[in-house]
């Protein structure tokens, strides 16, 4: 089963936007068991559109069009498809009455363009679009369809998934396909790579696993597909329990989850708060764990110092300390963390004080040596580590090695409570 | 002058990846007056190669590839272009020499691999790659050129600064073209496009304004393009002028300037320091200033007070108006900027305090609620928004709207000293 993607419209090809259109549409396809051909944008002429459906139709059996659908266009797509599959224009009823109902809700007195937005070729079925005014349009040509949809993102999205999809499962005779994305932290490509090469080696030949590797984090895409749904379901759970046995204390979630989202639920389950003492972070590591919906419920609040004077006077770090060991050091960067925790009454302190670059290295300091340590109610724990010369990676891979050691922190809390009872 | 754009692998067509190769590439095509006819990804066979090299090549001037040049693939995409151009495999010694060279640097023995992204089809001119191993290559058919790079970004738009860019422009007669971006901050597009509308009818055939707004900014991008290059110069100097003096105030920098780097800028210049007191903002304004190298030339610290204890026993926000004001309010912030200014001895102190949602809003104050405070050595400033119901933009809203008070009041410190004198 093949697919071509078309978007149409000059944004993309003047490098004004980027088309996330398509990497939408090609993930959702990819997910059903489908082979993407191409995904190919072009400008809103006729002459393009009909030469690009004529080699779309050429190898495949499903093309997805967006865009060239708006209100201020030409609304050339649909006469492109008219004049293509040999229709002439109608003005859908239904489609009318939601334009009217939708826009005298919002007072606009409707216009001819408006009126407009309801033709639609005759020889094609409706999908309706619940959040915008154009709809989605699907035509048959042999056992390939063709289906155009706008451009705006949650309009296509809302189509694609109430009405693209489902008619696709229904229409075409798909393999069973699961997916589970599997993430971990603080493990090189390389030697994850490694270390699962036994475990690649038995999956059965209806699996796969792919590398999406990202600054400091891995994630592994475990795909399975088969004929029989019951039996794939089976195999999948066992493979997928044995590749988390693998990776151990190194994965923190699975799919969508976020390492700030994992984190804060931990905290919040055990009834733990936490308070951060950045310095070369700058913010970063508050923020992200602010940006979670209810952090509120674990996290106390924060302190930025930059300055060595912040350290000291806000932070209390030794004085006598910042001079002899410098403020990128285990000494300065352990009593920030125990100092923010007490300042703050909290269970957690988090500390960071590196050098992002791109000035600021020596010798025997260069940029990218950033020291973390995170007071845990039971002990300090401070390591160091070396991120490279890029000030922003700097930064982010700081930040997600500072969440990854409270995430195992806390899980050794768990564990040695669990031992002593 | 038309082009094509080719991206060669599978990661865009499962929606692995966003393919942001062709948008910098027609980026680029459009500000040198070249139309970009199709962008189109396709998987590395030789047969959707070939097949997309004479679609491209039957309309285009020029044909720019990425892709496929990888050490691990099969590197496809040289043997496709040797087949189509009729040339036969070389290894191309200068090539070679740079990777033995840079692998030996880095430890690594080299391979028979490693080698082979030395060999190149005999008929194309080679284009160094300075940050990585394999060549780009240029080929001619009559007067089209078709162009491959490599997929890594990095290494792409090297060879297209330093090489490809240079050769369109050498070899092909451009029309004259001069672009300009305008940056504008704290007014919405309509009201822009409301202000500008005089400018926009005055403005000469030959020019156009782009509008590309992003969350709180809006962009404008003022484009011309002419066959006599000195004329085009003079005339769009004059444009650009009264452009910049139309948006006055809200104009904040050109091109690729960031407001943190504008107002850090103005910081240094006037020997001014900043410190910062977050609440619903969670460090992302500390985060942001501190994003650019050198910023603790002129930022201090930060408290980011995400709890009433934390505000009021480090920031000494009075408990009783924490009480009978509610955090988010004028009272709170603006003891906030004043106190971390004097905490942290700062001449400035920016605070922010709000509901950034989804839960927390009242009738009296709902989600999106923001209350930002300036403290400056003159007056302390105290404003409050309405920034929409998503958690993301309405922080990044705050910190936008913050840092563009701090920037206004600078301005206005400015203004008032040159006043006196």
């Amino acid at each position: 089963m093949n697919a071509s993607i078309i978007t149409i419209g000059d944004e993309i090809l003047i490098g004004q936007i980027l088309d996330t259109n398509s990497t939408y549409l090609a993930a959702e396809l990819n997910k059903l068991g489908i082979k993407v051909l191409r995904a190919i944008a072009i400008s809103d002429t006729e002459e393009a559109i009909i030469q690009t459906l004529n080699l779309s139709l050429s190898d495949s059996d499903i093309v997805l069009i967006t865009g060239g659908l708006g209100p201020t266009k030409d609304d050339i797509t649909k006469h492109a498809l008219a004049r293509f599959f040999n229709s002439k224009m109608i003005r859908h009823q239904p489609t009318l009455e939601k334009i009217e109902k939708r826009l005298t809700h919002l007072g606009v007195k409707l216009s001819e363009i408006n009126r407009a937005q309801a033709d639609v070729p005759e020889k094609c079925e409706i999908f309706k679009n619940n959040s915008g005014s154009a709809p989605g349009m699907l035509f048959r040509q042999g056992s390939s369809i063709v289906v155009a949809m706008p451009g705006v993102p949650y309009e296509m999205k809302d189509i694609m998934q109430s009405d693209v999809i489902p008619h696709i499962k229904e229409n075409y005779e798909l393999p069973a396909r699961i997916h589970k994305t599997f993430l971990t932290v603080g493990v090189a490509e390389s030697t994850l790579s490694d270390r699962l090469e036994n475990y690649e080696l038995q999956l059965p030949e209806n699996f796969s696993l792919a590398y999406l590797p990202s600054p400091s984090r891995v994630r592994l895409r475990l795909s399975a597909f088969a004929t029989n749904a019951t039996e794939l379901k089976n195999s999948f759970e066992f493979q997928s329990t044995k590749l988390s046995n693998e990776l151990g204390n190194d994965l923190y979630g699975y799919n969508d989850d976020t390492l700030e989202q994992v984190v804060g639920n931990m905290l919040r389950k055990n009834a733990l708060t936490i308070a951060t003492a950045e310095s070369c972070t700058g913010g970063n590591i508050a923020q992200i764990i602010t940006s979670v919906p209810g952090a509120s419920d674990y996290f106390l609040g924060g302190v930025v110092a930059y300055s060595n004077e912040i350290k000291e006077e806000i932070l209390s770090v030794s004085e006598e300390d910042l001079k002899k060991y410098g403020a990128v050091s285990r000494e300065v960067v352990e009593q920030m963390a125990n100092n923010v925790k007490k300042l703050m009454k909290s269970d957690f302190g988090v500390a960071t004080s590196g050098i992002a670059g791109p000035t600021g290295g020596t010798e025997e300091k260069p940029v990218g040596t950033v020291w973390i340590a995170v007071a845990s109610p039971k002990r300090t724990l401070a390591l160091k580590f070396n991120l490279g010369n890029n000030r922003e990676r700097t930064v982010l891979r700081s930040t997600v090695a500072a969440l990854n050691i409270v995430r195992k922190e806390i899980n050794n809390l768990a564990e040695k409570t669990v031992n002593k009872v």
